[in-house]
């Protein structure tokens, strides 16, 4: 895809997260994609899916609680430090613009993952731009482009972590989007029973392979 | 395996741990095994796998912190509870003894899932005694086998969920074994999203497979 598909592909998700978010019931919406059979992909086409949820999802309470505590401690938004950190650092950053940043997190759960970010403080989702969608579009579209390449089209997941719709206040959170490529010995006992991930390769050394492949 | 070479499998585990619990540095000991490439198993005979780590794993964290706030709230070990209710229940049960219960736990989060547990409060796996080992491998040996039956030597993993061993008091803890098979279709973009997991078969029903294996 080039870059004003990419944007087209998140103009549906926030038409669609903006037709369900106050629908009665429905308190988060997950939107992911699944690439490859490995990565649990049913259909063999290209294809995200949407899931509207009465629940605020465990994985996003963990992160929602823990920019909370961040900020009470540091007066500061965790992502926002994170992204101009990343930043200034260059070395695990895979592409930016002076929208969005593409790196492979300090503590990366799988080789050669990627978040993409806004720079700029926003906790929803919904709320980004066509401006912004553009600007998007462009990282987004260059960090799974280098994956793509890197590891010769491999089974995927991504996902967009946002505030919740359940009408209460989430100032301190920042949407952003995690890509996972799945690894290539899958997440086993030690993970199943710990929640500790093991990772093959520095995030440094996976940001800087990334990069020769834009 | 016949149930006295699955009570020597578990001796080697306790023995293993009792050399390391005491080390500097070590404040948990995963034990683990993972059967099938799709598993993460990475040779093909049986093997089991010991981490001795030094920290306290999330996953391990977040099941202490709810037994502890569990028995603030009721003065009750909440796996005490648990064991005892589907033991009455019956309808979640794989097989039982007097000294042990495998059963599919009500929120189970992949089909066919199984847990392993003394009825007997005890917060440590390393205290078990020679005679609980061989009353654990009969039930052991009977909830995995009916799952090796039920789905035709299928991938799966299984760990123990013990006190951590950094000395500080979890008597309000209680040791169990998790059985995962591996799901048909893996974890993928909302789980991975989420932490919420979506099992294709209700527990009662599998159960209820899983005892016509015995």
């Amino acid at each position: 895809m080039n870059e004003m598909e990419v944007a087209e592909v998140f103009d549906a998700f926030q038409d669609r997260y903006l037709d369900l978010m106050n629908k009665k019931n429905i308190n988060y919406i997950a939107i992911f994609h699944n690439h490859g059979r490995e990565a649990g992909a049913s259909i063999p086409h290209p294809h995200s899916q949407l899931m509207a949820i009465p629940v605020i999802a465990p994985y996003i309470k963990l992160e929602l609680d823990g920019a909370e505590r961040y900020y009470r401690s540091n007066k500061h938004c965790v992502y926002c430090v994170m992204a101009e950190y990343e930043s200034n650092e260059k070395k695990r950053v895979v592409f930016e613009n002076d929208e969005f940043i593409a790196f492979c997190p300090f503590a990366s759960r799988a080789a050669f993952e990627v978040w993409v970010m806004p720079k700029k403080h926003n906790p929803y989702f919904e709320r980004i731009t066509d401006s912004q969608k553009i600007k998007l579009a462009e990282v987004f579209q260059k960090g799974l482009g280098s994956i793509y390449k890197a590891l010769n089209d491999p089974p995927y997941n991504f996902y967009i972590h946002t505030s919740p719709c359940d009408g209460k206040d989430y100032s301190h959170f920042h949407w952003h989007i995690e890509i996972l490529p799945v690894p290539p010995t899958p997440w086993a006992g030690f993970e199943l029973e710990t929640g500790i991930e093991v990772s093959t390769i520095q995030p440094e050394v996976a940001a800087e392979f990334l990069r020769k492949q834009i």
